[in-house]
């Protein structure tokens, strides 16, 4: 299996593993010091513990389906289906992988709705 | 040259061509039924023309540049680093190549900022 091939297993690996609630799992395919960030609240852990904490503490009934998966040598692009009871949103992740094949850092976004401006409705239909 | 290279290359092109407003070179990456989809505001656009005129319409001085491109066969996942003025924000962008190597869809996330919810503090650094 190449590197491509390996980091596409990860990838989806630590979907399902985080969707099972499979800490163990989960947890085994981080580096101990991975670093996780959220850009849109500046927000960032050091470490494995911290990290697994922060997804074991999260509320709410999450459940995580891959849309899309893009892996490319040691670097991913998970696109999430998420769902927290009725809600649904997207997540866009991306994921480095180190030479070892952990998981060496994860960048989370999680684009909210939002009402599109004015003055190009003539260009799109809604859906 | 492979499938993900060439997928790579029209990726970069693709930020490049729209960076640089040269719409002959963008509009020739795009298939002519190539949807673009706006997932936060539900938009949807059909087709080359009202594409390229979205772009060329689209208000204020932006500029892209590529933080990442991750390309996979035929799909390519993008980072981007957008300002526009003095604000700056992050883009993640979904392209799919046709079999002729044309981009026939083009997905948009552009999330915002927003205050991180209370209780989390012990776990995250701001940044």
């Amino acid at each position: 299996m190449d590197t491509t091939e390996e980091t596409r297993r990860t990838a989806l690996d630590y979907v399902d593993s985080l969707e099972r609630r499979d800490w163990p799992r989960w947890s085994a395919l981080l580096a101990d010091d991975v670093v996780y960030e959220m850009p849109q609240t500046r927000e960032r852990i050091h470490g494995r513990d911290g990290f697994a904490q922060f997804n074991v503490d999260y509320p709410g009934d999450w459940h995580l389906a891959v849309r899309r998966v893009v892996a490319d040598g040691r670097y991913a692009a998970l696109w999430l289906d998420v769902r927290v009871a009725e809600d649904r949103m997207d997540a866009c992740v991306w994921l480095e992988i180190g030479a070892d094949g952990t998981i060496t850092k994860v960048t989370d976004y999680w684009p909210d709705p939002y009402e599109p401006p004015a003055g190009r409705e003539h260009l799109v239909e809604r859906y």
